[in-house]
């Protein structure tokens, strides 16, 4: 049984596991990320959770590589980290020369969003297509392109930063631009507007089950609240839904995927946000475009930062020198 | 020697050429569009224009394939023409197998947009480039991709309709949308700004030049007065440089390209567009990627299209067969 090592390197945790050439996860385990203050502490942790995981399960086996997705921005083409948005102690590491040198197998390192779009669009929900843009509904708002078979990282691999796309090219300036996807369509954004209904008088649900609190309201309050019939949360989603139509309709035709894949706590959600996201994309499209792109969930949950860590292993070329297939 | 036969389909004029591997035109010749009423018509008028060029200059040479750019929509896999938007008579051609089976030479054909970006980044402004952004700015507005060294179409041959990117989702609905970037950026979208200052009685030169008949306002006309420094024109392309600088800013989030490359009889008007244009994009991303994109204008003119055309054959895999480069 061939398998890469995978690690998914999140703000909270970092997630250890072997992942196949099918995408399944053989094992699995997990660290906090506080609990390594450095790169060679976390490095040698890391090797240590990953011989006890390959241990376990064939000790005769080696892996055929290693890939990590990170929380930030990273060169792909050198394996380079320039920063890590939450982690301190990450900016201007060469994790794969690192890596290749401690394990002696081939490395890859990618930003979490396109591993989480490698594993959506070649093992999630995503299967069996040559285009799928994956988005990411959380915090914040990411992305990955998978174009024609595979990840496209643009010039400088920082392609696929779908939060910041634009739409309101008048509206309010951020360090990234004006009118930025994420300031609608993320957490804080849901959070925001239906704080201002309510704050304005609106009658709702909500003010009851946050009993006034108006600070305690979160996604999945307001994903319930709809679910009831609420008018204000079905306001905030269709408000949403509206905002990502919008930005799924431009990237529809820009690049004319066949399905955008979305996933994230906000999707969690599910058809209360899904029915009128549809509607929204359907309504922004010609004929031509709007019956040729689908948009389903994603399929992975949180193991697909993992699996896509591990996917990145098998499209490494030094793999495929001999045909590949092997 | 080595060429390609090449024909961009115009709406007005039917334009021919000989291009060699390395895009240059060898010869060239035209016909009127109306001149040909049906596509037997037009296929045989092609064969004779084209076997004259030969002919001319080197009896004894073989075309290695004839491309063809078209203006309207293409399912480049199967080389069928769905329909043109301004040329009657040409819906549900599959242009590709007519042209094989009357010349006996493999056949491309593509959108004229996508033959413009594939000559522009090949052999023009992105030259040596792998990531490029082409857009053109005429009566609508145009673009392509060509990524990672090679056009990208997208799941159905429909990719790159940049036009229909939307600058403001809550924006006028049009047919295709809500805030499309050609109803701010196009001819008409520049023109009617302009007449709505001039109407609110703004003062220009522009109103003693077009004698007061507004309706003679033209992009030449504005881009001249803008040189003299009329506020009213330096206004009107400064607001089309902040919508297309818009989303020249998503598109950079989205794709990363090296360059954009901008063509197209509006982008005649040079710095006076390309000053501000470059400023409003600068201004709407964040260093990381401000520092890494770059705005130029195209070099290749009205002979992109032509040019496009014949190194669509040379991208054709029936020529890389036994290892391309013969």
């Amino acid at each position: 049984m061939d398998w890469a090592w995978a690690v998914d390197f999140g703000g909270t945790s970092v997630k250890l596991g072997l992942v196949d050439r099918e995408g399944r996860l053989r094992a699995q385990s997990a660290f906090e990320t506080r609990a390594t203050p450095d790169v060679e502490a976390w490095v040698s942790r890391v090797e240590r959770e990953l011989r006890a995981l390959s241990a376990a399960v064939d000790p005769a086996a080696t892996p055929l590589g290693i890939g990590v997705g990170v929380p930030g921005f990273v060169d792909y083409g050198r394996g380079f980290i320039h920063d890590l948005t939450n982690v301190p102690g990450w900016a201007a590491v060469p994790l794969r020369d690192v890596l290749f040198h401690r394990l002696g197998i081939p490395a890859a390192v990618d930003n979490d969003a396109n591993a989480m779009a490698l594993a959506e669009s070649r093992f999630g929900a995503g299967r069996g297509r040559r285009q799928v843009v994956f988005v990411t509904l959380g915090t914040g708002v990411g992305g990955g392109l998978y174009l024609d078979g595979r990840l496209y990282r643009g010039a400088h691999s920082m392609a696929g930063e779908i939060g910041h796309l634009s739409i309101d090219w008048q509206g309010a300036a951020t360090p990234q631009g004006r009118g930025g996807l994420e300031t609608y369509v993320g957490i804080a954004g849901l959070v925001r507007h239906a704080i201002g209904l309510l704050r304005a008088g609106r009658v709702s649900i909500l003010t009851e089950w946050c009993e006034g609190r108006l600070e305690a309201l979160t996604p999945k309050l307001l994903s319930e609240a709809a679910k009831e019939g609420d008018a204000v949360a079905l306001e905030c989603f269709n408000r949403m839904a509206a905002a990502l139509g919008s930005a799924l309709a431009s990237l529809t035709y820009v690049l004319q995927p066949e399905v955008f894949v979305v996933g994230g706590g906000v999707a969690g959600a599910g058809e209360t946000l899904f029915e009128p996201l549809r509607r929204e994309l359907r309504e922004r499209l010609s004929p031509h475009f709007a019956s040729r792109v689908a948009v389903v969930p994603a399929a992975l949950g949180a193991d697909a930062g993992l699996v896509g860590a591990g996917a990145l292993v098998w499209d490494l070329p030094e793999l495929h020198k001999d045909g590949g297939e092997s």
